[in-house]
């Protein structure tokens, strides 16, 4: 039996048919059609589906179940997106809209807290406690105990990214100073970045970006950390430091077996994750024999998708 | 049916018997006669457990379960504290050791995750999801999620205190600096406090400490904050900051149904419980509709015995 997982967000649409493996067999997109309303998206994905599923040689009676992870506070248990800012939504009933336009169960959850789910069900299910965070324009996450996704009783919980490290420090994008997500999402390595590059004029930087620092991306970083560009590395050195600082707090909070990390940046094993897992021990010395493994995401823009379309094996 | 309850300190082995609503009904203590090997540990605790029961005019087989929490990183599936510091022990078996001297099933956890149980069982067990803080010479936590207590895979979690929310900041007793413990613990307050004495000359700080400033104590504090003092109030409103953004934290990280504060302090309801809950609002605006309920402590000093004896109808 197949399952389909959506990937909701605010410019694409992206849904996969995965297989018993939790595997991805066939992929699809199309766009959310923003600004319109929920009905409208509820049709764009319903469309999506129904094209998807032709496309594959299959009927929708072959689909078991459709997840779906979408932006915001969800409320699983109702399946209404509480609140997403960047949809511009309030108390949409996702789950019935979609289950009226499709015919099949539907389960919806926050898209961190699905993809963290991916992650958990891509690495065998085996731990007991299981932390996903995720590097991109934010600190993304997700935690998974006992096999469910822990959100919280409001369904807000899970954002690790908004745990202040540096009190009265950076300004985040929730209005609090000095979260995590303002010191360890990519964001931040470019900030770092770009304020070591004003100190250093002779860097490789300003070739790699072509003399214009608002081009730089963290591809651009760790190509230039790679031809030992002092500036880079400063900045990665800073970068991990932090990142270092907030992982050593998700252990001492969760004492997670396994702690993923996702995100594109997380591809850097050499450059980064290794780097980070010494500097995590030095952070977290103490007296335990057993110590959280600290592994790299496996299936990075497919977590979503293979998240949500594994939710209906929660709720089975 | 009765149980009973063992707080084991370094310095006192406190126990109580509880009957049917969890409420202590007859309570003793003894020496823990440290230094000494653990067995003589666990021949104080059972001396104690049978002298308590003799006094409270039962027998040993009255009591359904014994519960103990223990300083350290306690292994609850095998009834060992793999390690506790302040009791200078790694790997005793203390169930074994204590169900051959008493007869009867033994249940051991962590001392802080245990207080947090009992608060939780005299909360009515109402809550899908519980975190305990008490503010002491430490910043001591405890997780309740569905019922049971949350310490991850190693047994070594919810240690909240040592969550760093100022990076690089004051050191902490763990090795690491700017943890949430360093600036929420009543140590913490009277450091802030002896920091703005030492600014104002004429503080009723210097009155009420008798000119010594080692004598100052938590209740020193909010003595003088209660008649107005300048020095005390700064300290005190520097206080409920930190310990603002470390539970703001708490809640980005949980969104726990209930946050309960204890330790000594927590009785302050005027001048602490009720500030930190303005503040707190104020660090956690966003669009959650339904919010954590910050309350104060029921049991305070009891809540380790009511904790460890009620362990037994976790494992019911």
């Amino acid at each position: 039996m197949k399952r389909i997982g959506i990937d909701l967000g605010g410019t694409f649409i992206k849904a996969g048919i995965t297989d018993e493996n939790n595997d991805i067999i066939f992929k699809g997109e199309a766009p959310t059609g923003l600004p319109c309303p929920p009905e409208t998206v509820a049709d764009n994905i319903a469309g999506l589906i129904k094209n998807l599923v032709a496309d594959a040689g299959l009927t929708i009676d072959d689909i078991e179940s459709i997840g779906m992870g979408s932006p915001g506070t969800v409320d699983s248990d109702r399946g209404v997106v509480e609140y997403a800012n960047n949809l511009g939504f309030r108390d949409v009933h996702f789950s019935d809209m979609l289950r009226e336009r499709i015919g099949r169960p539907i389960y919806i959850g926050n898209d961190a807290n699905v993809a963290a789910y991916g992650e958990y069900i891509k690495c065998g299910e085996k731990y007991d406690s299981f932390v996903f965070v995720t590097l991109g324009t934010g600190v993304g996450s997700g935690i998974i105990i006992d096999g469910k996704i822990y959100t919280g009783f409001n369904f807000a919980g899970a954002e690790l990214g908004h745990v202040v490290i540096q009190k009265d420090g950076y300004p985040c994008t929730c209005g609090r100073k000095g979260c995590w997500e303002s010191y360890s999402s990519t964001n931040a390595l470019i900030r770092m970045c770009r304020d070591e590059m004003r100190k250093d004029k002779s860097s490789a930087l300003r070739r790699l970006c072509e003399g214009d620092e608002s081009r730089l991306t963290g591809k651009i970083v760790f190509a230039a950390v790679a031809e030992g560009d002092n500036a880079a590395k400063a900045a990665l050195k800073t970068f991990i430091d932090y990142l270092a600082c907030g992982i050593a707090n998700v252990i001492n909070i969760f004492q997670p077996e396994a702690l993923c990390i996702g995100g594109g940046i997380s591809a850097e094993r050499d450059l980064l994750i290794e780097p980070l897992k010494k500097a995590v021990e030095a952070e977290t010395y103490g007296n335990c024999a057993r110590r959280t493994e600290i592994r790299a995401a496996k299936l990075l823009n497919n977590a979503g998708i293979v998240g949500a379309a594994a939710l209906g094996g929660i709720y089975k």
